[in-house]
């Protein structure tokens, strides 16, 4: 067989995209195709037409396909229940759920992973561990990996298992506090500036993470000309992931090294965060959703 | 002079409402008007107009009129410069500025304050410090008074002055989280509840204040069925507003008393919030903003 040949048709389909990868028997990525159809934007019952349009002749001749992501939700095309951290790549793979499509072809959907913190709160992740099992490899040891975004993960793993995690609504959150209250109006499309950014950064960490009266300071500010309504939007956004990381570096082991696992914008204002927190921390390599899904086929003993 | 003849007209004229009053020379409230006339819905060029409308007769005669709020502000009647606090009646008093309608009827619009955090951050109200002038009377030694809303207040208040105060921007917080991102998705219309609302303060205790990853129990809970839908804005709302206390309480002095200097609903939540973290607390009397016009008024010498 040639090395790469397709052994395995991975999907990772979120909230507002689809990601479609043809795999081969080592994991690298012969093709990739993404799409804006993410479930978001996908009519009910027409999750098969858009595997069908995007994935197409792929998935012919009978080649395992192995999804992840928001795609198994209760509002995904076939939910799959939580698996309890800790969670590995072998675990992930008895809780494959197997789903039959009209067109006859068998999809493994990967079950979202739960775990609960100190205090008995339940968190979940649906998609992320399987980016963190592609970034985490084969490493061993404890390693912090964080995946910036909408709903930020950080989640510890130990020996290639996801052994707990926490997730921050720092996108969210940012978001809603720039488009729907009060902070927006002083805002003006700028540059980028790196020094309101670490500003914002400085005074999370100042106010010791908690953000409700420095929040203020975004308006006030601007308002006595003390940074530039250019940078406003920068430093709120320094404010916000300054806050997630003095809250989420609280909670992990202080010597484990620190992964960002992400191929978004945000992953440069993240290394630029964990830096000015005196934090050497690195970036993973592409692809890991890709990885992940080849990781969790092959301890599932599927590949072609 | 019978004691309930009009001495002073006061407006408290504020971002959603107008509340107008005919003051007597004792300080009592001969007659109130409130309406809906904000600084947010009077059109450009718009106020004086409103002002003959709600006032008219009032302000026959040559009454001092002396009006505080946002319509003191940039996009208000005419804008006031901001005192720096430490600012009590007799500072507000020498820092009215006068303004002469097309009329011919001369307001005094009392002037914001300003301070500034142990950080260097700029703070303001404009408004509040009328209300909790009100609030203040001539009581002695330091009080602390919290006035809850889109914007909450915590001021401390020496010998009737105000030393200094921060700003919570809680209620906008909690609205914008409700209605803008996620977490409105799980909630569902209820009765309002007490124990949901103490869980969400207990948390934001439990967390020291820091609420990124704490919001996403106001997900989880609820999709775990860990807390009822029509639980969970009661939960949110104790998760911010306890989240404001954790921080609001480490910057104000251990043993002072702590006074609601306010009318609104919220005034409930924030007793019953300071119960839970073993701050006994009152609330002030009402109209606030009446008696603190009237003092500022007196302050002036300027009452008939």
């Amino acid at each position: 067989m040639h090395s790469h040949d397709t052994a395995l048709i991975g999907l990772d389909w979120g909230t507002t995209s689809l990601r479609a990868y043809r795999i081969a028997a080592d994991g690298a990525v012969v093709e990739r195709r993404e799409t804006g159809d993410g479930i978001l934007s996908v009519p009910t019952g027409g999750f098969e037409d858009v595997f069908r349009a995007v994935v197409g002749a792929w998935a012919e001749g009978g080649l395992p396909i192995v999804a992840s992501g928001m795609i198994t939700s209760r509002n995904g095309w076939h939910e799959t229940p939580y698996l309890t951290a800790p969670a590995g790549p072998a675990d992930i793979a008895g809780g494959l759920v197997r789903y039959r499509t009209h067109g006859g072809q068998e999809i493994r959907f990967v079950p979202g992973v739960m775990t609960r913190g100190a205090d008995g709160s339940p968190d979940v992740m649906r998609g992320e561990e399987t980016q963190i099992v592609g970034a985490a490899g084969e490493a061993d040891g404890t390693i912090v990996f964080v995946l910036p975004g909408t709903h930020s993960k950080w989640a510890v793993v130990s020996d290639g298992r996801i052994t707990g995690f926490r997730t921050f609504m720092s996108g969210e959150v940012y978001a809603a506090l720039r488009d729907h209250t009060i902070l927006g109006r002083l805002m003006q499309p700028g540059p980028g500036s790196e020094a309101a950014f670490l500003k914002g950064c400085d005074k999370a960490r100042s106010r010791d993470g908690r953000i409700l009266n420095a929040l203020f300071s975004a308006r006030t500010l601007p308002l006595f000309g003390e940074i530039a309504e250019t940078e406003t939007a920068d430093y709120l956004s320094g404010l916000v992931i300054g806050a997630e990381f003095v809250e989420a570096l609280g909670g992990v082991p202080e010597k484990a090294p620190i992964v960002i696992a992400s191929r978004s914008d945000l992953a440069e204002r993240y290394l630029r965060t964990a830096a000015s927190f005196g934090r050497p921390t690195r970036t993973a390599a592409d692809d890991t959703a890709a990885t992940g899904l080849w990781r969790i086929a092959r301890a599932a003993g599927i590949l072609t």
